[in-house]
Formats: C-alpha cells, sequence, structure tokens
C-alpha cells in the first residue's frame, strides 16, 4: 500500500487526526480510498462507527505510514481520499477570500464559515492548495461540508456568478459593518490576503470596514471574516 | 555581544521584524537592551527613526546573530529587550485567559484585544510564556501596548480584582452574547483553553455564547475572543 507524503500535484489527499476523518467519512464517503489506523488506536467507538460507515476492505493498520504521513506523533487515524471538485450555489451567499497565503488560516476561515452557514467559498488565485493535509487539519474536517472554487480573477468570478452582491471588507471602506443591513441578497462577503488586504478593484459603495482602534495596523484576517460572518449572521 | 535563542528562563526576550521592533521602541523604551540590524537591511526611513529613539551606543549591525536568532530569513531587524512585569488596572476591562497553550493564537488573541481597546489580560497559568518571540511576532509588537499579569488560579485572580465582572465565553451558556448587555462595569470577557475551554466553576448567570450551526464543534478561540472584542466595543 503506497501512499506518499501530500504534495500539491497528486489526485489524492488526506485527513489526519480522528476528528477531520469521521467528517471526510459523513460527508464525503464516495471519495473515501482507505482509512489507515494505528494500532495503538484504542477509541473503539469511532473504531466501530469506521466499521459501520466504510467497507472493510478499505480499512488498515498500518503504523509506520500513520507515523510517515502524519507531522505530529498525536495523530492515530488517517483518512486518504480521492480529490473532488466542487461548484458554487449560485443561490447560495458565498465567501471570496483573493489570494488567501496562509494554510492554517484557510482552514480556520473554512471551520468559522460553516459555524455561521456560509458553505460555498471562492478562492481568487493565486491562493493556497485547499486540499493540503494542513488546510483539512485546521478545518477540523469542516471542509467536507463546503464547496470551494477557484477563480483565475475577480472578473472570473464575477461573470460567472453575476447576482451576487460583493460585499469586500477593507481599511479604506466608509462605512461600518454594523450599519450595513446586506438588504441585496444573494451575498458575497470578500477579504484579501493576510498581509495586503483587498486590491483597491474591489472598493464600491458596499465595501465595509470592521472599526478598530489606531494602536493597531489591522486585525488578523482570520479574526475579521470571523467577526463579519458573526454579524451578518444575525441579519440573516 | 551574546545574545542567546530564546528561553524561557533569560531575563531578556527580543522582537523579531521591524514593526514590532518598532512597537518595542515606541512603547517600551525603557526596556530596549540593543537594537541588531541586519546590513542589508535597506529601509532608511525606519533606520533613521531607530537612531533617533534610541542610544546609538545600542545599534549594533551583526549579520549573524540576526540569522541565528530568527527562524525565517525575512527578519531583518530585532529588538532586545529585558523583561519587564507589569499589573492589571483595575478600574479597566479585562481579558482572561485561562490556559492558553498555543503561542500563536495568544499573539493574535493580543493584537484583537488591543484592536478593540482592551489593554489589560489576565493569564490564569498553566498557559505559555507572553514574552516568548513567537508570541511576540504574531501580536506583531502589539504586546509592548498591554498589561499582562499570570494568576495562579481564577480565586487568585478573583482575590486580586473583586470588583471585575467575570463574563465567561462557554458553550455551556444559556445567555446569547448578541443579547448582552455588559451593565456591570468593569467587565473581564473570560476564555478557556484552545481544546478543553472554560471550567464549569467559571458558568454562572454572566456567562455567554456565540451561537454558531452544529456543523462545528466550536469555533476557533482567537476568533470567539475577536467576535467577543467587537462585540463589546460596540456596546461601550
Amino acid at each position: 500500500m503506497e501512499v506518499k507524503t501530500y504534495k500539491k500535484d497528486y489526485d489524492y489527499s488526506y485527513s489526519l487526526g480522528a476528528f477531520p476523518t469521521m467528517e471526510l467519512i459523513k460527508k464525503k464517503s464516495d471519495a473515501v480510498d482507505k482509512i489507515i489506523i494505528h494500532s495503538s488506536f484504542d477509541n473503539q467507538n469511532v473504531i466501530d462507527e469506521i466499521k459501520s460507515l466504510v467497507d472493510n476492505t478499505r480499512i488498515f493498520t498500518n503504523d509506520k505510514l500513520v507515523l510517515k504521513l502524519s507531522d505530529k506523533g498525536n495523530c492515530f487515524i488517517i483518512g486518504v481520499f480521492n480529490k473532488y471538485s466542487s461548484k458554487l450555489d449560485e443561490n447560495s451567499d458565498h465567501l471570496l477570500l483573493d489570494n488567501p497565503s496562509n494554510m492554517g488560516n484557510l482552514g480556520t476561515i473554512i471551520r468559522s464559515s460553516l459555524g455561521f452557514g456560509i458553505k460555498n467559498i471562492a478562492i481568487i488565485k493565486p491562493g493556497v492548495d485547499y486540499f493540503d493535509p494542513k488546510v483539512i487539519r485546521s478545518s477540523m474536517g469542516s471542509i467536507f461540508s463546503v464547496n470551494i472554487e477557484y477563480f483565475d480573477s475577480l472578473e472570473d468570478y464575477e461573470s460567472k456568478y453575476p447576482h451576487h452582491n460583493i460585499y469586500s471588507f477593507m481599511l479604506q471602506a466608509k462605512k461600518n459593518l454594523r450599519d450595513e443591513t446586506f438588504s441585496n441578497k444573494p451575498v458575497t462577503l470578500a477579504f484579501g490576503n493576510e498581509a495586503t488586504g483587498l486590491d483597491m478593484k474591489y472598493l464600491n459603495e458596499n465595501s465595509l470596514i470592521i472599526k478598530h482602534s489606531d494602536e493597531i495596523d489591522s486585525l488578523n484576517v482570520t479574526n475579521a471574516v470571523s467577526i463579519a460572518l458573526y454579524e451578518y449572521s444575525l441579519k440573516l
């Protein structure tokens, strides 16, 4: 059985840890290729649940492989899956991330997005590989419950989803998040790169700012996204 | 000139990078021991500003030392400082973190806290070392603008700051954050460990929940703190 340490051009990836792997099994069962369990894993409930959901010919014990694929020693279950593609739902609200560059941040954002009910995420290239195990891990497996689609540019996104109203979060915006009613549906909440934010081409009458003191330069992008999702979820 | 790679028991630490180091120089000038600049750093404005603020006998060029102290290659300025202690302001609002265990998270939380105007942070032990360069870096230097104090236990904190009203954020809470008026001042916004949350002893009539869908287990703690700080800042 050969599973190599992840590279972007492979047609498979894997979830590290019991919690993300259970999410994989429950939400993307068709994509599951194999489940690899370390022999020291002793949570019989989890093992029984896996055996009830996954064809048993796909379940293996292979300590060496678990150790090889997991960076940290505290991972005992790995779910190998075939990569799949998804399209965004054109009638639902979207989150848009322009050039997200940090894997941990992307995973955390996916988790918050699902937590506040937005299950369709556009990534404007360049952007990190959302199938990287680091993204999957920091998403806590929530990545298996959302649709993610890459776009070459903002224009590419707008041409494919022309009915969405883009609310771009920018320090240059005039309107406060709290004052926005989000009356034009469906909405796209847009956020820029960790270091550079959104390009000025995103600035329009729908642009929003999350007010903070001038003692800091900006909020961390994952925190800004979470605050926006929280506020938006209360106005639905 | 000897500066060793940071260890918790040293009486000094250091900021990595120009932005955090400028924060150190501006906000904690008395603590500055030396500034070390890589010879390839060519932002003359920053160099001039440093020279105008720091005694020039404390400014050094030492490429080998910069490379040794910085994990990544993209750091060109390091600010070595003597550790200092601070007490919380008893009349101001506090943020309380019980057993924060991730350095990057702690730094990000400090940055958000300053951004929303809370400059006094209590850490209930155990908790990571807030002077660790990883915390300073992820705080983007905002750590030099806040007071942080360790406490042995919640009881220790309460005995020292008996007039604070603790609002604990817990999944077991009944009251929604959005419905809370925070009428009892000063407030302490309390958050638990990344993996385990707050102990049940924190649960009281002031406990709050940030509502999210049941498709995720919980919000990432840095995001939960940011949402709470945002909501609280709007009710001041």
